[in-house]
């Protein structure tokens, strides 16, 4: 049992995030111990203790980095000068790539995040709710422009958010076509589904 | 603690796993207890077993009620003497009917079917493997005819069965517009995202 072995520029809270991410994604976050993350990590508990308070401090640091990021992202793209239909596409290919080379992370974060402890929990959820809200907001801009047709934007919200975490099937098939297709597809189906 | 109470055309039977599909999918099926579903019917545990043999027999019953109504009713499509991209949009209304009228059943079909047994499990992922291969079958038969725009059919399969399962959120949003509301723009969106 040694010390955390870090890569490229990670430091060693960051290499913890991402093994627990893999535990949490791979046996749930109630299945997984911080005994285990320790074994996964090579190091001793009590030294695993020194970087983390506790798993619950884990769960919360992994669904709030993905949660401001997302809404760093949706900040940035409503005020771009662009169509209201490229703001859409913009946002897609974004949580697209995330769900692509941030899988576990995200995953974690959407199937997990019922586990946070007060008073981040409702935290959670006021975001994510408005997040919704926001994108549903972006879409109805596009409804009144005539550049997005006549739907209901909440559905229109589920169909993309659902859609893309059904990449995890992509992870998980064997014959993949690539990441940068399976963008390209995605956004080709869905955009021209929203477009007037 | 009486008789299980019926009502329509329903066989005590089918109420025990109209109620045992809602207990799985609330608690989730490795959660959930013979004495729980027991009380939920009003009846002993007893007498629960006079109809069904164990926990592991109801989510039989329900993961192949849905999968062989699924296989019946894309024997039918796929035989119909209507266009391709046609033959998408009734599988569709179709999945999106399901998951509004026989929700829990969908749910824990969709979500729990890897806790059945032996051979049961195997046999299950068969079917699932080749329901999803025909629908991209049909996709694909589109592509050729220049009735759907040429996409890979993996990646359409997996974006129309996510987002059919994320009708999920829309049982629990608060202000809901109706199912027929919801069943016309999600065709809406994803059929003339395929359409060439």
């Amino acid at each position: 049992m040694g010390k955390i072995v870090t890569k490229k520029n990670l430091t060693r809270k960051d290499v913890i995030i991402e093994k627990a991410a893999e535990l949490f994604k791979e046996k749930g976050y109630k299945a997984s111990g911080m005994r285990e993350l320790a074994e996964v990590l090579g190091i001793e508990a009590a030294s695993l203790y020194n970087h983390i308070k506790s798993k619950s401090e884990l769960l919360h640091l992994i669904c709030f980095e993905v949660a401001n990021k997302y809404t760093a992202v949706i900040d940035e793209i409503e005020h771009k000068d662009i169509s209201s239909l490229k703001k859409v596409e913009e946002l897609l290919r974004f949580l697209i790539n995330g769900m692509i080379n941030h899988y576990q992370q995200v995953y974690v974060c959407d199937r997990e995040w019922k586990y946070l402890e007060e008073p981040y929990l409702s935290n959670f959820q006021a975001q994510r709710r408005s997040y919704r809200k926001r994108i549903a907001g972006i879409i109805e801009q596009g409804i009144q422009k005539k550049e997005i047709k006549s739907i209901d934007a909440p559905t229109a919200v589920l169909i993309m958010l659902h859609a893309v975490s059904g990449i995890e099937s992509w992870h998980r098939s064997k014959q993949k076509i690539t990441a940068k297709e399976l963008e390209e597809n995605m956004i080709s189906i869905l955009i021209s589904g929203l477009k007037k």
